[in-house]
């Protein structure tokens, strides 16, 4: 029997996927078992459980989806948006711009709210957005841009929409487990995240939640749902409380296990506890890179403490260094994407990353590399 | 620190997912990396060069989808067809029915060519019908019938699809590594599978490969793939061989340490004696259950080693005797599907579950239950 492929351990804290505790990855590692066994269904009933608390939510269909974050962003918009809907997408960053094409590969009318990246879209341009269109079917945002760093606010277009027929569409793939994501008080309609980010599990499933009043959009739709495999109508009869389980497709397992064990640790830990340790090390982190010259990317006020974007002092060329960083130190960093290619880090202090620790290591190596 | 919750291990005889060799499992709780770091990309490098020896291809774009068997399935069909298009789709089970479903899903018309479940298609009657709609975008069938555990054969219909300007589509999910797929021998366009089945690996990736022409269909498209998280021509960036990596999505990192581990495994039994093993215990075990009174669904001359189905006994029901099973021996099989509900077993002995340990220990349990 021979031993399988070295991996040379990372520190990871770039933007995705954050260190995987042992427990976790030791709980992955236990024996699979069917998709309906009910030892599965016993499993997957407590994960989708742990993850109503995770979102601050009571929407019964909340569960996570064979994929990963990307799936669950697909999977929101493939559910509600049917060929010549509206939608309304914010846009500061890449994932409000992935929002926006996969939106139009679904056939519908884009309308974009732009800003520039590492600014928040002010939602009151959001809400005039509606008031211009007010049969859209959906507005989006995105929670914590993972491309800039912006913390978006939730609550004000939240309200807003909750008064019309529009639904709210939120991503929170690097917020979910990191800061507080309040589904049911910010009047979210639907809500996807991704396990390698503040989570600290490994990628493959993106948690999702539905609001019943999405749910019954998705099941009066005109024409079926474009993808099978994502469609919430079949996935409810398969992760729901219903007493018979209808066979979807084949969940997986192993990611499950994960998934459940991460979820366990963070109810150890406290959701609070939690957001504070990453508002403290993220805090830290950006005061000492400040320190140090380089310049925080995003605007002051809406600054993520899991994910730090910032510009290399003196005009140093970032790739070398990051290049160095992996090689030399074994601590992943990542780079800047889009118009910001080149020209910023992206440093993610999430999930088990999220320690002083990390940012000790961090900004001894980076005093080296610099030195 | 607390155990992980108990999982109760489980001789995995159903549909899917085999059982799991603990190499892999411990090969998949190795450290997570980045899906940019070099270690990961030569893993996937590697890992795409095996799927190419196990699907018997030279086609340079063959890797594992980002969901289990039901997303490559849906990303063959996203990534070729266009609303409109004609899809000739044999249907002898549940899992070409689901074919026919995602099609028509993605605006296609759909020509079903239908026969009894447990028969295979006539080639010849998919080849007509390929004559009455000489326009159509692809053919697909299934190879593996898991719904059935009828083998359908593939050779005929390559040859002369070759000559059309029409892909061929191949559902290999319950056949990859069990018994042969030649993809190049019988001229396929774009073949998928999954990883639960006789790879014998945990749920969560659909190995995938696309001919060259297939891959030009998917590039000349009038309308991108609705599918972004599909999309082969942005997977291609990712997984392909270019020298830059295009970040696409978060790649499930351990689960590909999983894939590359089963992989290695086929590597060290070799194809031809590992289909040979799958043969002698699936003949074996039709041969016992017909010597205890069962009766094989699937018609004599196309049954798949892999997957037996097979009636009770003297009008036995099979739901209280399956329960027995699994709560008393530990064993999973599975039950019927649409009109075999209620009706037959579904026995698997795939992957690390094709042993004649396997068939002893579901033979000694059915001769207790039967008693």
């Amino acid at each position: 029997m021979s031993a399988p492929f070295p991996i040379r351990p990372r520190l990871l804290l770039g933007p995705g996927p954050s260190p995987v505790h042992d427990r976790i990855l030791q709980a992955m590692a236990r024996p699979t078992v069917g998709h309906l066994d009910p030892q599965f269904l016993q499993v997957m009933d407590d994960v989708n459980a742990r993850l109503r608390q995770v979102f601050s939510t009571a929407h019964p269909l909340t569960f996570p989806v064979s994929g990963t974050g990307s799936a669950g962003q697909e999977a929101a918009l493939a559910n509600l948006l049917e060929p010549g809907d509206t939608a309304i997408i914010g846009i500061n960053g890449v994932f409000g711009g992935r929002l926006a094409e996969m939106a139009r590969r679904m056939g519908a009318e884009v309308v974009a709210v732009e800003e520039t990246w590492g600014h928040i879209i002010d939602p009151t341009k959001l809400v005039q957005a509606h008031r211009d269109h007010p049969h859209a079917r959906l507005v989006a945002v995105v929670h914590a841009e993972t491309s800039t760093g912006v913390r978006q606010p939730l609550d004000e277009l939240g309200s807003y929409l909750a008064g019309t027929e529009t639904l709210y569409v939120v991503d929170a793939v690097t917020s979910l487990g990191g800061i507080p994501v309040e589904v049911d008080a910010h009047r979210i309609d639907v809500c996807y995240s991704g396990t390698q980010k503040c989570l600290g599990v490994p990628p493959g499933l993106s948690p999702m939640t539905f609001s019943p009043r999405a749910l019954e959009r998705v099941r009066s739709r005109k024409h079926p749902c474009q993808s099978w495999y994502l469609d919430a109508s079949l996935l409810a009869d398969y992760v729901g409380e219903s007493s018979e389980r209808k066979y979807h497709h084949t969940a997986p397992i192993n990611m499950m296990y994960a998934l459940h064990e991460g979820l366990v640790m963070i109810e150890e830990e406290g959701l609070e506890a939690r957001y504070a340790r990453h508002a403290e090390v993220g805090a830290r982190l950006q005061g000492e890179l400040e320190a140090r010259g380089f310049t925080l990317f995003a605007e002051e006020g809406h600054r993520l403490p899991e994910l730090t974007s910032a510009a290399l002092p003196g005009g140093v060329a970032e790739a070398p260094l990051r290049k160095a960083l992996l090689e030399r130190y074994d601590i992943e960093v990542g780079g800047g994407l889009g118009p910001a290619k080149g020209k910023i880090w992206r440093i993610g202090l999430m999930g088990a990353g999220a320690t002083h620790d990390s940012v000790d290591r961090l900004l001894a190596a980076v005093d080296d590399l610099l030195d």
